[in-house]
């Protein structure tokens, strides 16, 4: 049974606000709950129907698993169809970066991505390849919004999702970046090293122009056609995909 | 000023059904239909706010353009955020591809890709790395679909796309086919010869089971983490990126 107040809880975590406010986001369907039962992350209560909690069995003891029947978890659903369980989750307390957790590896800088599903498809794509942080400015969006944990299909569980002030990371660290912008060097002559932060732009208007400055090197991913742009999470998909495949050898 | 039966039929072309009846299909904002008017794609009329046909004052004669404001664009525009300028623009009819057009080059042929926000990316994504063609199962989403045609970017006036049974093209021809699946040879070591043919599943079962047999070549795209698939966009975008590079002298 769910209490009016649980709906009203669960429904108010659509805006970023109220799970700010609550410290909680949700997570829909029974995978993508066990991939983060079996994370760092802290589920704090499950609602799930009879045939998505027999799923469901080998939970913790200590995560709370209340019955509902289809229609309540329509109610708070944010899905147009529901898919048997719905996890509040415990949003993880703002972590800091240091640049030495930056060196040694590549990693995604994402400047002001707006779209959900970009956002959710980036972290689902840097995953695949072997990617272990995002870092994303602050006017980026909430990695925790329904429609992003969702595209994730997962992924968000695994990732390390640091939100910060990236002009500052960027100016002061001395690990090289790489700016994904329509005029550089091609991705596929660029020397991505052995560390590096890949910086992706706004969907309209790229990378700020206050960061241009500080960027080691530009890097376009050549046109063969007349298409003006790129969407953001397909150039993301490129620079994981060219850096994944240097490391491998041939 | 739009009558009611205008805004019936354009509303009307949302749905696939009305689309095919009425041979139309819509393309809304300034800079998509000027996409449009400079293609081989037929426009009929277009609908515009005083600031939009500001901008569309050198579209030939033929094309009637009819003054709406803001309002009256709203009711029928399918975006939240009307772009000023709507146009219906004729649904080219169908054409069959003979295996002949397929040879040397590359092409992306869709198994019943369903997520009308991929099918946008991969047209668009496809035309930025030199791709002409997108050929695509019956069953695949339809590409005059609005959320599409906005997501192509523009990229939908320039690329050819077929529907056509993509098992009896597969069979018929001797041009090789390589699957994106998630065993098989790895893309970064497989030889793309000088022309073939890229085969793209559906979001949630893959190619069907009929098809597999007749495929040249199963090709994977690594995985270095544990996220367990690709978004079909997302892999689509490595194979388009994959194909382009070697066509690159470095």
């Amino acid at each position: 049974m769910l209490s009016k107040s649980l709906i009203r809880l669960i429904t108010s975590l659509q805006h970023k606000k109220f799970r700010r406010q609550h410290g909680l986001f949700c997570v829909e369907g029974v995978k993508s709950i066990l991939e983060f039962v079996d994370s760092t992350y802290e589920v704090n209560m499950i609602f799930a129907t009879s045939s998505a909690a027999a799923k469901l069995n080998k939970i913790p003891q200590n995560i709370k698993l209340v019955s509902v029947n289809e229609e309540e978890l329509k109610k708070v659903s944010f899905l147009t169809n529901p898919q048997g369980a719905l996890a509040l989750v415990k949003i993880p307390s703002s972590e800091r970066i240091s640049t030495e957790q930056l060196s040694g590896k590549h990693s995604l800088i994402l400047d002001d991505v707006q779209d959900p599903g970009n956002m959710g498809t980036i972290v689902r794509t840097a995953e695949w390849f072997g990617f272990t942080q995002v870092i994303a400015s602050l006017d980026t969006v909430d990695v925790y919004n329904p429609k992003v944990v969702q595209a994730t299909m997962g992924s968000l569980a695994r990732m390390q999702i640091i939100y910060m002030d990236i002009e500052a990371l960027i100016k002061e660290t001395t690990i090289p970046s790489y700016g994904a912008l329509l005029a550089g060097n091609s991705i596929y002559e660029t020397d991505f090293k052995q560390e590096g932060m890949i910086i992706l732009g706004n969907e309209g208007n790229g990378i700020r122009p206050t960061i241009l400055p500080h960027i080691t090197q530009a890097v376009t991913i050549p046109s063969f056609g007349r298409a003006e742009s790129l969407n953001v999470a397909v150039a993301a998909t490129v620079f994981c995909s060219e850096i994944a495949r240097r490391k491998q050898t041939f």
